[in-house]
C-alpha cells in the first residue's frame, strides 16, 4: 500500500480518540503497570505520543521544510516523558495528546504538500537520509506501534488470571524482552 | 494484578469504542490488507470478535454456570466469520460487534457472580480444566490481544513507506511469522 498523504492524515487523527476510549477512566494499577523493568506503561506510551507531537515529527518535517543546507533533525529523547508528566493524571495527557495532534494535524493539512516536497530530504541523526515521506509513514506506523504497545502491556497484566489460556492468547509472551 | 469483575468488565465494554474510533470509515485497502496468507486483515479481526460474543466466551459460561456434571465447552471456529461475513461492511461489524457485546455485558452484570461462582469449573476441549475465572481473564486478555493484532497489521503495510526507519519500528517486524 503506498503512501497517501489523506490516508497517512485521516490514520493520525483518530489515535487520540482511540486512545481515549480505551484508557480514560482505568484504574491507576493498570494504567501505570510495565512489562517490567525500563518499560512503557499505558500512562507512559502517552507520555510518549505527546513528546513526539512537541519534539518530534512536525518540528522534523518543518526543518525539512526550511530547505536549508544542512537540514538535521535535533536527537529524540524517549525518556523526555517521565520529568515533564511526573504528577499527571492520564485523563489530562489524554487530553493534552488530542489538543497537540489536533493542532499539528491542522498544520500538516494547512501545507498542502505536493509530491515534490514530499521527496525532500532530511538527515535523522542515526539512520541518514530520510525523505520527508518517509517522516510522514513512520508517524503513522509509530503511532500504531504504541497502540499495540499499550494493549500489550495492559493484556500481560492478566497473564496469571488467564491460567491454562496463556499458550492460545500470544499477546501475553510477546516481547519476552521488551524492546519498547 | 488480580481479576476483578468490575474492571474486567469494564475494559470490555471499552473495546468496540475503541475499534470504532480507530476503524470506522478508514478506506479499504487498509482495512482488508493482512500479515500474509492465512492471517487475519483487520476486517477479519473485528469478525473474530463477533464470533466470540456469539460462540465463545458468555456461551461458555452459560455451560460453567449450569453447573452439569459435564461442563465441557463446544470447540470454538476460529474461522467461522469468513462466510458469515462476506459482503459485510466493516462498518456494520463495527455495528454489531457493539451491540453483541452491550448485551453480553448486560447479561454478565445480570448474574451479580460471586467468588464461589467464579471458582466454577468448566472442561476446556484442548485446555482442560478451567474456572470461570480464567475464562473472563482470557475474554479480556483476548480482546486486547486483538486491538494489538489490527495495530500490527495496519501499520505492516507502511513497512516499505517508512524506509529507514524499520529498526526503530519494532511493530513493523512483530511476528515475521504471524501466530494469529
Amino acid at each position: 500500500m503506498g503512501f497517501d498523504l489523506e490516508q497517512a492524515t485521516g490514520l493520525l487523527a483518530r489515535t487520540p480518540g482511540a486512545l481515549g476510549e480505551l484508557l480514560s477512566g482505568l484504574p491507576d494499577a493498570w494504567i501505570r503497570a510495565t512489562e517490567g523493568p525500563k518499560t512503557f506503561s499505558a500512562f507512559d506510551n502517552v507520555g510518549h505520543l505527546i513528546d513526539g507531537e512537541e519534539t518530534d515529527w512536525i518540528p522534523r518535517a518543518r526543518i525539512i521544510l526550511a530547505r536549508g543546507p544542512e537540514p538535521r533533525f535535533e536527537p529524540y529523547d524517549r525518556f523526555r516523558h517521565y520529568a515533564r508528566n511526573a504528577g499527571r493524571s492520564l485523563d489530562s495527557l489524554l487530553d493534552e495528546f488530542a489538543l497537540l495532534r489536533a493542532a499539528n494535524l491542522a498544520q500538516l493539512r494547512a501545507w498542502r504538500l505536493t509530491e515534490a516536497e514530499l521527496d525532500l530530504p532530511g538527515e535523522h541523526p542515526a539512520l541518514g537520509r530520510v525523505t520527508l515521506r518517509q517522516l510522514l509513514s513512520a508517524w503513522v506506523a509509530h503511532d500504531l506501534g504504541h497502540v499495540a504497545q499499550i494493549a500489550r502491556v495492559l493484556a500481560k497484566q492478566y497473564v496469571a488470571e488467564v491460567g491454562p489460556w496463556v499458550p492460545f492468547l500470544p499477546v501475553l509472551t510477546d516481547h519476552p524482552v521488551p524492546r519498547s
